[in-house]
């Protein structure tokens, strides 16, 4: 009853095996080789849009290098106030930008609230040479209460925020999450809702350690920029053949999707189950694996005492995260602990 | 006939077994399973001392991390001016360090100078606040040439330095290598010899993508600090029981020392046989698993017509790199074109 | 009429007086000076407390030196959502701390909620290696909105902050207009109220360009470290002495009291005039030389066409500033203007 | 007969009676007075070539601002050993530039070798994703031994640079001085000579604090982004008006080279008397108000006996400056108790 984060869930077996049929003979390194080349070919169809991929190991460097091309050291980031590159990534994008500026607005379930955005672009002006300029916009989506955007919230936000000038990162840790549960195709649910940068995560579905970061036309041109941070960060590894055989894997048939749909399953399955009993509380919407809810303490204890794992989050609320591996049975094994 | 790196070369399978063996059931995430922990208390016999170790993916990460807790931003690190750090990690040291400045040193071999180094340490001064103060020095053994210090050559160096109040970095990004060639203990070419923290690179030797830092006693304060840089740096992966793996499969029954021993002895034949021909000049000693050869233009000619992969060293010297993976018949095939 | 800035006022005699007589024969650069040493030592006296002086030629340099010392790369600051360190510096605290977070917290009238500090230092906490802690808290006082703290109103967060283990920084950008307002001593509105450091500004009031960072005893072990920073950031100005002479002169008899004590009497003077005229409302309270007032529009056009120079501010309002220099008959002609 | 630096040296009475003039009244604030505006009209005249100018308090700050819109983070500054930016400014372009890499050149007389020059641009390639590529050469000039670099020994070095895309610095601490001797003028030593960018100093030939940043025309897009860079830096001074001020007095009736040429007439009078005496040594040419001399340990300590103030050099050569304010007597009164 391992509830704690889809990253203490194992790799899927069909990753390894990619790895290990990648594992014959001598590779280019650094990106450089033809399994590397493959993989953006794939997402060029799975995006339908040409684009540029770079491999890393973990969602904060996506979103930190990302933000590092969007954002120039005296310029500011606007996200949410509960945005993971805020609260969960020990300043990650700071140290990448050079000292840039994360400016976190409000906002119900860890959506960005449009006044909110729109006030804040209004009283942050881009011309004041005193005040530090908003210059990049990153939208969560899935977002930190596990809640999706729709693509109307979406050109809510990005509109206004291009209008200004600025560019638009998505964090995507769980993407394929939402893509399960919203029906959106991936474009839909990147650039043609105004990202130019998507962090694209697998490790929270599926993969050992494979993060990429997307670069949409309209910022190709600072690929070779990207790169340099990227190994300027020590994220450029030597046998990236590894990491690009994770994706391919988890590309294909599906397998992204279905294990992002299984996960989903298990945690509206998990949320419908606890909200039936008496004192509990969603917090927020259930949009893909992630359950947030106000427990009374009786029923906390008696899950922990049952051995159920689950994190206890700022706000109170209990956050039980379902994953590909999770089995029907470990829920069911959690909702009749609850009922007791 | 490929000797363009050891990051091109695959995986031992033991490794991967070792992966694969991970890869059961939940554990906890961001190096807190009880798998890294094993491979902490390992390296404990292996380096006969207390220490502390952290995990990254790659050489440029375990370096840069290392002599951000070394070296302030206002300090200065003294180095090779063949070092991987000054030439090969586009700015990683200065980037993690907050802009601290590199300080190249000369010396034959690709070892630093210890006059050199005596001299800047004196025209750099500890307390002038007009000068940049150094305060680590940074000694790759095996270093850039593929050469190893010895243990009388690391004191001059590191007693200097550390009368100084300099702090000790070892790049040890092919330290099994200069184990396997040199016979010192790990201890011996670590903490004995004036290293405070060690770049324990596998990555090189076997690893699909394992690197360490170890801290050793006299900087095992700085952990915290050191780990919170490792986060912000997006070098704490989700799921570190994957890098774990291949380090303890790596250590068991001293794997790290066959392989490099293999290594080696391939790079030993390959230079034997090079330099008995006729025009073809060891430019370095060897004494790991890398060979620098002047070779002539023909002879580079009919390599390259031949099959074999190697790559030309920006001082014209040819660079051949052996590694755990190298057959013999890749060396007597290469051997064999060479003097034809 | 000039109400824009008490930043657009000249220097007062006294001061270039003090420039001209320390400009005979030669004189140690770079601070080494005796008249250096002898406002130091003065300084010592006004503060009641042993100290180490530094001197800046702007409050923005001072602020984030001060803050370099007292947070690391990896830590945040926490200040008013206001605070001219967030709102009007352009990210130099990020950029001198090598990118450490500013966390804005609320509070009307730009003073700092208490309640909301202490949550912020529990929903961030100091142990948890994914968040940033709080490693200093920084309170301007007088602050962004003209008003002052008591001394309870600062014990109320640099208790808190300081059981937390944060520094504490004092942004006294207009601290004589504090201590001509409040009646507090130095002392008293500084280290006693809880300050480690104090950011002290003199061009606001009657200097041409002289502000210092002031470390008491709790951080003056730092101030070699700052010494380094402020060479690094080129505030090491050669001829220190010209800054020096300066303060001294406006130490001297108490002149940057006096000159306070105008600026507050002529600013006391436009809040009582304006507030008696109909449909006009102070924003806030006037503790110092600042007015925020809510001018109906009607009375802004017809300011504005008598030649009064004033700013609106984002909220809406109008912000008057007085100086040194603000004569009681631009107060008065001001006063019936806005009266017609 | 303190020959120390040209910075123990008091201001000039015409730059004082320019900041009493700039006194009166109201201005505008942060460099939008007319003053300042005035200034850089008269450079435009000076340079012969429309120009962008921005003020500091520092050389320092002049130079690291200059070199951070010239280097990205992930690039290299080219320049001597011996430069100031290298040697004496604490690591202040590493700090602006957000990390980049300084890369010292060798050259007799702290003159950068040309053919050191093209080997390391050779060396360290633009386009290797590994290799930090030099993106800007700084050439001071006069440079640190007190040496002019001609027309053609600048183009030797600016031509090679400019043709692998370097952007180039000038830096011109002592400008006034190198016009003076060497008859340039100041469109040939600097833009016609390859500058994109010039730190013009006035602070070591009589200003109090007054030094410039010049963007010639092949950088004057970058104006926006380097007044953002100077308020980040604390280096936007609130009344700008004296700085101005200073320049303006300065540049009238050519007084900053009638100034320069006086100190260099003094340095070659130094130079000429001290040579004469057996035993002594000029180390460099002397083309403007520097003397750099070996001395025979007994004539040094007899001029430290008879209270002559000079530096030791790092290379043991004693360092004489001579500035506007030396005096003939001075001197002389060196010479004798030299000979003596």
């Amino acid at each position: 009853m391992n509830f704690l984060s889809d990253t203490t869930a194992a790799a899927h077996p069909a990753l390894l095996d990619a790895i290990a049929h990648a594992n014959g003979g001598y590779a280019a390194s650094y990106g450089n080789d033809p399994l590397c080349q493959r993989v953006e070919d794939r997402l060029k169809e799975v995006f339908e849009t040409d684009l540029k991929v770079l491999f890393t190991v973990s969602g904060t460097a996506s979103n930190a290098l990302a933000l590092s091309i969007l954002c120039p050291s005296h310029g500011a980031v606007l996200c949410h106030d509960e945005a993971h590159i805020h609260r969960d990534e020990r300043g990650a994008p700071e140290f990448f930008t050079g000292g840039a500026k994360l400016i976190p607005l409000p906002g119900a379930h860890a959506k960005i609230d449009p006044a909110a955005l729109t006030a804040t672009l209004n009283s942050w002006p881009q011309d004041f040479v005193h005040t530090t300029p908003p210059r990049a916009l990153s939208v969560s989506n899935l977002n930190e209460s596990g809640c999706a955007y729709t693509a109307g919230e979406l050109a809510a936000l990005t509109g206004p925020a291009k209008a200004k000038g600025l560019g638009v990162h998505f964090d995507g840790a769980r993407f394929a999450n939402l893509l399960a549960g919203s029906g959106m195709t991936p474009a839909q649910a990147s650039w043609k809702a105004g990202a130019d940068i998507l962090s694209l995560g697998a490790t929270k579905n599926g993969a050992l350690a494979a993060e990429a970061v997307i670069l949409f036309p309209s910022v190709m041109d600072r690929y070779g920029e990207l790169q340099a941070r990227q190994k300027r960060a020590g994220h450029m590894v030597a046998k990236m053949r590894y990491v690009a055989a994770q994706f391919e894997a988890w590309l294909t048939g599906g397998l992204w999707l279905d294990l992002a749909s299984h996960a989903n399953a298990m945690a509206a399955r998990l949320a419908d189950g606890l909200s039936a009993i008496e004192g509990v509380e969603l917090a927020h919407p259930v949009d893909g694996n992630e359950v947030f809810v106000a427990l009374p303490d009786a029923v906390a204890q008696t899950l922990r005492a049952a051995g159920a794992g689950f994190y206890q989050w700022p706000d109170g609320t209990a956050r039980l995260v379902a994953s590909w591996s999770t089995r029907e049975d470990d829920v069911n094994a959690l909702l009749d602990a609850a009922r007791a």
